[in-house]
């Protein structure tokens, strides 16, 4: 008699982003006239850039010749794409990261859940709270925590919370844990790490044996110079880090789909035995024998992001939302809320008004003014009586929500 | 400190496509001048159909435009993608598959591996022998195995082995299995299977509670009109398979990347607690939280496989390369070897002449005569003593690699 993995039954009713899809339908389809603005999803909205695209159409112009036709591509990704990404967004800035230890892969969501499947079953995980839900869930489907209390937290999971009396930094936990996941910027509070921040982190995992999580996929967002990109940037990090970073929220890709991890060489955990084995010896294999690599048209589009014309869209992609999240920051603080994020992120990371909860705060502004937000406290227990309005949406959209929540919500 | 999954430790050196590439790669940089023509690997040589890449193009087109561009798309597929192959490739043969029970997805190799997500450890897991390894090595990944033997047989996997003597069709097991894997039209041995096969099986899978996993990805190159294309053809397979195709050999998409799961929303399995839980749920559930989708420009590629152009195109790249298959028979058969397979498959299953061994075989046609094939070994121990050649490549290559081979290898 076939089984099921038990641990699937332990996850809450829904992602979150699927319940805030199911209200929004239902609301939607009992108001067919409202004008819905939807700044929930961090999902962007504006047209790929140029350069992506006419690389895009000669990519699939290559696939209708014989000669230039692309069939399996090498799991880990082509060496034209890995060489600029490793050139540009680590080397550039003093990360010493080579091209084989860049993974493409066609999402960081697959990628940090997967990530779980070359780790052992024993290990001590930490998760800032609130957190980007695919962290937690994918640590329950893999077994690796018990069943969630009335507050949606996992037993077995470290919960080190961020909130506006830490200034949305996770504090170095006084116990030992194995694994932790960071996110900066983050998601979803939009708070930024120094690096003096990430050293600390670096040298607890140093200290601890820890392997740190560090998901980047924000980080094009930074417009503080001396803010760190990457975690590779923090002396010793080699030693402790996987890196994981997106083309979705830089150059528009959610729809397009394309990704990268990176597994330093050296890097290690522990085997049963007590020997040191190379986790990307590990991740490479994973890679090798359960994905066949991302499509050659696709990632000759990612290519197109490092090509000067690319380049220059891209910041002004990046530059646009900015601008949206600058407007959102004003308006609401204008209006007399507690607002923090959204400088060097696409989030503003909202206090919601009048003690509401945070869903009652969704459903208030969904029913009221027809905007869509992400409930706090979808992304955990410590997020509860906060707000998440993203800046992926046209200039026009953000500025009629802004008009519509200000006039209502005015504290 | 940190721990591995030490399962990954019980893997074999490498795994079989890499370890070819090795040895090719090897001989080509000492014989820089040798013609070498690649018929190891499945992967196909032709272009991409017209009406794929002009789909394709048309919509990296739409990603330009504010109006039509797509973010994050569902992640179980677009819906216009899904009813197509509904219709097309399951009502029209008669299998009662719904749209939303179709689960796009970038490979069915990602698939197959990870459907073990969502099943729990205790499983009895059979395979047969030989066998796609990634169904052998994603279970050891998994941890639903013990080591491997001298011969590369992992304790607690039930193999069923497939040879000449039993026309390589899997005898049903004798003992209770939970989860099977089968393959029809079979890779590497080319085999196929009747409907009264097929029905046996699923009779068993039901009188058992067991899962079949059938992996489909080859039904594209069914001559023989009386043989099934999918197990849902079969009657009472919803309540006991789940299916997996893909769009890389019948369209050409091995480096375009696209496929496909069919799970039936009745199927279940049992809980710890003994309750039926529905797989559909689960299998919905993982590639929520741990997939985001195909791209959308892909996802129109595939989606042009089923217009009147794109069917027509498609049929012509089949039948170009059974045609090869044809060739590769006539020729082996003529030079007096034993050579199953290759009708309704693009793989030709060769009994390695003069007792040699699979590698043997492999290493003395790459060094003698510059042609690639598979050891059939590699595929497992009941393959030792096998070849497999595959069709996949020009007509000029398949000639000239059948002109060397019976030049050198008459018995």
């Amino acid at each position: 008699m076939a089984t099921i993995n038990d641990n699937y039954l332990k996850l809450k009713a829904g992602y979150l982003f699927p319940e805030i899809a199911r209200r929004v339908n239902a609301f939607a389809q009992a108001n067919p006239d409202a004008k819905i603005i939807r700044l929930g999803i961090g999902d962007v909205t504006e047209p790929l850039p140029e350069a992506c695209r006419t690389a895009m159409i000669k990519a699939v112009e290559d696939m209708g010749d014989r000669s230039s036709f692309k069939g399996y591509g090498p799991e880990q990704g082509y060496a034209w794409l890995r060489e600029k990404i490793a050139t540009h967004d680590f080397q550039a800035r003093g990360a010493a990261i080579e091209a084989d230890e860049i993974f493409i892969s066609d999402g960081s969501k697959c990628d940090t859940g997967n990530i779980l499947d070359i780790f052992g079953k024993n290990n001590i995980i930490a998760v800032t709270d609130p957190v980007y839900p695919v962290y937690v869930d994918t640590n329950v489907m893999a077994g690796n925590t018990g069943d969630a209390n009335e507050k949606g937290e996992y037993g077995g999971l470290v919960y080190l919370p961020v909130t506006a009396e830490n200034n949305f930094t996770a504090e170095i936990p006084s116990q030992k844990v194995d694994l932790i996941y960071l996110c900066f910027p983050n998601n979803p509070t939009g708070a930024t790490a120094t690096k003096e921040h990430l050293q600390a982190w670096v040298n607890y995992a140093k200290a601890n044996g820890s392997i740190i999580f560090f998901d980047a996929a924000y980080e094009a967002f930074i417009t503080d110079p001396t803010l760190p990109h990457s975690i590779f940037e923090i002396e010793g990090a080699r030693d402790c880090a996987i890196e994981f970073r997106s083309f979705s929220k830089n150059a528009g890709f959610t729809g397009t789909r394309c990704a990268l991890t990176v597994v330093p060489k050296n890097l290690t955990a522990k085997a049963a035995d007590g020997s040191n084995v190379e986790l990307w010896k590990l991740w490479n294999r994973r890679q090798s024998t359960k994905f066949n690599g991302v499509s050659y048209i696709i990632q000759r589009g990612a290519e197109a992001v490092y090509s000067e014309a690319g380049q220059s869209q891209i910041k002004a992609l990046i530059n646009f939302y900015l601008d949206n999240a600058k407007i959102i920051r004003q308006e609401l603080t204008n209006a007399g809320l507690s607002v923090y994020g959204g400088v060097n992120a696409p989030y503003v990371w909202v206090k919601t008004p009048h003690g509401l909860s945070s869903w009652e705060f969704f459903d208030k502004l969904l029913e009221t003014v027809n905007v869509v937000g992400t409930p706090g406290s979808g992304f955990g227990a410590a997020g509860e009586g906060y707000f998440r309005i993203s800046a992926f949406n046209s200039r026009e959209n953000v500025e009629e929500a802004m008009k519509r929540i200000t006039a209502k919500f005015k504290v």
